[in-house]
């Protein structure tokens, strides 16, 4: 992730690349290279003291390791408030049309009365059903909560143990797995006489770079802690 | 249904109409009137005393009637022992897109690693999965067997009860409900690289008559008991 | 539509019907019958004098009717003046999901190298592309000239005529005809390694029914002229 | 294209790759190593030696290289006249799931009033629709020519120039290009309330394998030419 990371700020007519560091080079030759953002892609153990030194330097952060718990993100919060210029972004999906799919969904949750995710991947996945598709659903669920909206309509009355899918806060998801497929979401929503349907499909890793470009150009422009992709998005 | 297949016989440019029978109408006008084909969309409680008649009289049928066992089919043959001219024709279903689909999916089935079925319908609907998702995964299912096809590959370990779908002799199938739907039918087939996928949208019921009308055109040229539209279809 | 609209209105739990006119009806009767709303569905002919009336009545409008110019739109206004607590709701599309799809399209326009528009409908359609596959196009072409997006790479060099559909202000629109299609749109947006899609299927008005109930129950809160559903989705 | 095909046949168990030909290796190696089948992926200029040769010292061969004309095709007979035990297949496209869906659309294609396709590719593509579209059209329009199908039905009378595709044999074509996209299709039928779709997603030339070896498996069971794999798919 790191080297597509590199690539694409390389590849950016408005962004320079002024290092890249791997797990033996020294921070502090960042600084000496003038770098503005420093991007982390790397792993829970050591990307808390990368961001400690990184705001203490003045350097702004856009962050995509994993394993940011409210207490990691207090910390956070602490060293910037003693360097209320410098700016962060934590993000668990660099995907924009993923985000975008989650923020459409969540938008358009309460006006109609059905709504179900399907999401299709590889067969070497583990979990059923994705995280993605499990986030989806409740963000949906919340929406429709909020605004009141009565439990969707469903007949069912004999069906083959499994068929309609599991129920996350109400909503249905539906896990497909096949060969061929990569990573793929669906969110049908129903209403009478229409549907309405937001689609995903993932293909490769290429397909987070727009996000972090985005963030990287967005974090200087940010003081402080962002979580996520959506504020940036306008 | 039966009016449907009137106006449709009635609209066909080779066919003509010569006699509506309701409930309480005798069956003797259909021979004053010169017919070649009944078509019997009526009840199993009626059914078999038309086909008797009917076959009695010379005249070929059309059958949308359910319930039809082996024993009743037996004896259907048996009339037609007697009068080897005549030719009946009795299908489950008569949406031509809905049988190529099975078809397609039949013949599709051994050629890929993995296929899911996943079906849509409105949310009165009181089964899940639909009998004709139920009848598909048979189909697939029987094709991968003769054929020696091994296991689908599904790494899954974890997963919410139900999000996988229900398992009919091996194949997975997903029962969607949701408002704005009709009756939907999606097999996905997989392999490495690659995705085949089958879908069928049935909007009303005209879109059965197409097949009736193939049955009614056929069924003139094969004498003795056909079964299904598949043999009609080519 | 009228009719529609009135079981629709009767079929709400908080709403009233308290008045139904006809051609030959006359307007007093909504008045005496302390309607709150008036929901016009007419022609370009009458609807004018209708919302004159009712806003001098002190009645909120909710109008489906089509033909407004900006020279009629002033005019509503003027009246509006002189009573400002009266609400007019004018919408060219009353269908949710539609306006969403819409919505959808405008805010990802600019995150994506590409978007394509496919529409598809019955092939008794007099026009291609559809009115709402075009106005899709425009906000899409807008946000992205907004956003300073360069135009989508398309490296075609050898085109049949017409295979590559038309070009509505540099975004390409399809329009499939078929039988068995209602009314259906995709919007198609593509970045390297994802796709997005944002698909409406319509199948018939009564989809139409829950933005016209919407409108009836915000028309009453919002004072003025409100164009179009957008701004009553949240 | 040579060495995947090597990979795939190193990994199928009942298959034993014997040797390994690049531009500079001698062919005699194939026959010391005691190849039964020849697979061919090389270029117009050294296939028809390649086969010429192979044919005579009695070993099957699979090609996939391109640019067979009808007098090419003639010659290889020529060859396989003298050898009688041996057998050639020669197929354009080795993808099971494009050549599936050519065929099921051609099945199709005289049962439904409309079809149109939509092939959809990344946007580096040169042309516009692709050859795999072009050639389903073909298909489909032959199947219905032979079924004496009626045009099909389009009111269309205001056409924005492309809006409807491109018209191959009669059959409507359109080409979508997009960033994300690999290369699609989806072949639409419709008929009075009801479609049916087959679509097909290819990702990555591994989709080729599975054709290659069927050829390969097959080959040695059918001695003369065997043009496609149409024939080689039961």
């Amino acid at each position: 992730m790191g080297l597509e990371v590199c690539k694409a700020v390389d590849a950016a007519p408005d962004l320079d690349l002024v290092a890249l560091l791997d797990h033996d080079d020294t921070r502090a030759s960042a600084v000496e290279a003038g770098a503005r953002v420093l991007v982390d892609f790397t792993n829970p153990g050591v990307v808390m003291e990368n961001l400690r030194w990184a705001i203490e330097q003045g350097i702004n952060v856009v962050v995509g390791t994993s394993g940011f718990t409210t207490e990691r993100l207090d910390e956070v919060r602490g060293w910037l408030a003693g360097r209320p210029e410098v700016g962060v972004v934590i993000a668990p999906n660099f995907g924009i049309g993923a985000v975008l799919m989650m923020q459409f969904a969540a938008r358009a949750a309460r006006y109609f009365d059905s709504v179900e995710i399907i999401e299709q991947h590889h067969p070497r996945k583990l979990d059923a059903p994705s995280g993605t598709a499990m986030h989806t659903a409740r963000l949906v669920a919340e929406a429709r909560r909020a605004a009141g909206c009565p439990p969707m309509p469903d007949a069912t009355e004999e069906e083959f143990a499994g068929a309609r899918g599991t129920d996350i806060e109400g909503v249905r998801v539906h896990a497909v797995r096949a060969s061929g497929l990569i990573a793929h979401q669906e969110v049908l929503f129903g209403a009478a006489g229409e549907t309405l349907t937001i689609r995903h499909d993932s293909l490769d890793r290429s397909s987070f770079m727009p996000g972090v470009l985005l963030a990287v150009r967005e974090v200087v422009k940010r003081p402080g802690l962002t979580l996520g992709l959506d504020e940036l998005l306008d």
